[in-house]
């Protein structure tokens, strides 16, 4: 197996995009190729969630790759749901570690703030099992039933998932791409309007347009894809083994360490998927970079902060950053590329290994990839 | 790289089915894991090109793994349109060739019968570039356009694209697992009635539900995957350099040329992408297997007849077995399988080596693969 690098990342500001998803994903695509020093990729990798219904576009894959000037260039589409970006990112992966393609284009976004708010909410939530739909299960409600499980589990309280949005809308200062720039009191998460209990709307990303891409090469660049692994589950929550954590992340945690023949002590920076505030917690336990029920301790001792021991969400995570679906996989490796080589202006930290960690339905289709600066 | 084996191959009968989607592709799921001897297959790649829209669902991998009872098996989507089994035929390929994966599932399937035709079209239709569609243009109107040019260019006549027809049919007939098992005369479809000039309904495929499904694995098995490509061109036909023949085709046959190390000449049974009958021919010209413009002679000469020297289509194609559009891709893998294994009852041909030819919307996102029988 070759070792598998990235040459380039770039992503668009995440928010409310009056641009369409195809001028989005174009500018992110330049901004990673220029700075690959490449004009034509082997081939081409796209996510987006469901740009059918969002968009009303379809032969995806072919649309952009023509939109972005590479219409002759091999290109196909990965979909894994809200983890579609980092599927994108494993299937080049493959194809260059295979010895297919030696330089492929991996761009993924959505657009759907033109969308009223149900209609997104009930494209997202058909990632659930439908008769858990059918009894009125939405995302919302069912990340709320996980969070009061782990939340008696390991004693977190309302306040340690609310310290998780003030942490991340902080960094999102700092982050000029960010969805959300500004800070958010403790009080105002707490007495945020209530979504689904015990989450209240400041618990909850945003709805989001935006772009991210990065270039995968078989040639050595300056940081190299240590290690990548999918975890999957039950679609049905019903039929699994518990509400304390999310065995897809335990699992991608598994596969992607075991290719990278090294554990979580080694990772100093990490990009994890709070859709939820408390899905941030949950994944540091699952991942291993907490012990089982010391993630709200963690983080209330500050260790996840900008300044912390190992700083989580620096680019304010899917909460402060934001979550255009197909392009939040990607934008946390290009945050990771940017903090691992010192890129990240105000808000840089201090690591060498990364890890990205992405949920795609209700942690039903999972990744995490390890990324390692290069010597 | 390693070589990629096939240990296992199976679809449902094609057509107008009662059951539902999951259960269609969990039936060629079963059908290639028992055949390959596989209970768990390290991962699972999925393929339909709109399961969101024809049949409401969403998350579709894990949807999918969770209904064939591998929940916790990593799985994901791939999608090209109306190639999409091929691309996900390829996303296997790579992750086992990367060592990644030692087995993967590909199932792909699509279920379209339940609703009103022009629905079906309104969504295939989609895979056209959006400003052609704004002026109405559809899939069977740019077919007609590229057959007509084809045909000025070649001199074959609507005789000859007729003539496809009646041969795929009359192999349908030895197919138990065709939509179509009736035989057409060239009267009856010279007369049918025209839907794009020069197409007529006769010339067209059905719109069809079904699965197929293949065990793509790194240990040696009866039929390796000698060679994969995919070739791209501008999703708007208006910038094409001409129409006489699909660079996309062209692309990916040399692509999989390439990696096989070898060229047509020791391809011995095709199964072409004859979703209109012209581009039956259009594609022999494309990959290679008839010289530029001959195609049409060798039809009438009989070479492509199941007893011919260079059998096309011996399933039926997707005129006679019918196009559910993510099985589709597979299907063709299923049929060269079955062939090049001596598995083909009633319709065998005798040959070594396979070449299966996608096409994903109207031949933006192509794919050719080459199957060898292992000696």
């Amino acid at each position: 197996m070759g070792g598998v690098f990235i040459s380039g990342a770039a992503m668009t500001r995440f928010g409310r995009r009056a641009e369409s998803l195809p001028d989005l994903m174009a500018e992110a695509a330049r901004g990673a190729l220029s700075e690959a020093g490449l004009e034509h990729p082997d081939a081409l990798v796209v996510s987006a969630m469901n740009p059918e219904e969002f968009t009303g576009e379809g032969n995806f894959a072919s649309a952009i790759g023509t939109h972005l000037g590479l219409s002759r260039t091999p290109s196909f589409r990965a979909e894994t749901a809200t983890s579609s970006g980092a599927a994108a990112v494993f299937t080049a992966y493959a194809a260059v570690a295979s010895g297919v393609y030696r330089s492929v284009l991996v761009v993924g976004g959505e657009k759907m703030t033109h969308l009223p708010t149900p209609r997104v909410s009930e494209v997202i939530g058909r990632s659930i099992d439908k008769y858990e739909r059918s009894y009125g299960a939405t995302m919302p409600a069912l990340a709320g039933l996980v969070t009061r499980a782990w939340m008696g589990h390991t004693g977190a309280t309302l306040k340690d998932i609310s310290l998780v949005a003030v942490k991340n809308h902080e960094n999102g200062v700092r982050n000029p791409l960010a969805h959300f720039q500004e800070a958010v009191t403790l009080e105002a998460v707490m007495e945020s309007r209530l979504v689904a209990d015990p989450l209240r709307l400041f618990h909850c990303c945003p709805i989001s347009d935006g772009a991210a891409a990065v270039v995968a090469v078989s040639s050595p660049a300056p940081i190299r894809i240590a290690g990548i692994g999918q975890g999957s589950d039950y679609l049905p929550l019903r039929y699994r083994d518990n509400f304390i954590g999310f065995r897809a992340s335990q699992e991608a945690a598994r596969a992607a360490y075991l290719m990278a023949g090294s554990g979580p002590e080694r990772v100093g920076v990490a990009e994890l998927h709070d859709a939820f505030t408390p899905f941030e917690l949950i994944a540091m336990e699952d991942v291993g970079l907490a012990p089982q029920g010391k993630a709200a301790r963690m983080l209330t001792a500050g260790e996840t902060a900008l300044e912390g021991r190992l700083p989580v969400n620096p680019s304010g995570g899917l909460k402060a950053r934001g979550h255009p679906l197909g392009a939040t996989g990607i934008a946390q490796i290009v945050e990771l590329c940017w903090q691992l080589t010192g890129r990240a202006t105000g808000r840089q930290v201090e690591a060498h290994v990364g890890l990205a960690h992405s949920i795609g339905g209700l942690a039903t289709t999972n990744w995490v990839t390890l990324l390692e600066r290069v010597e």
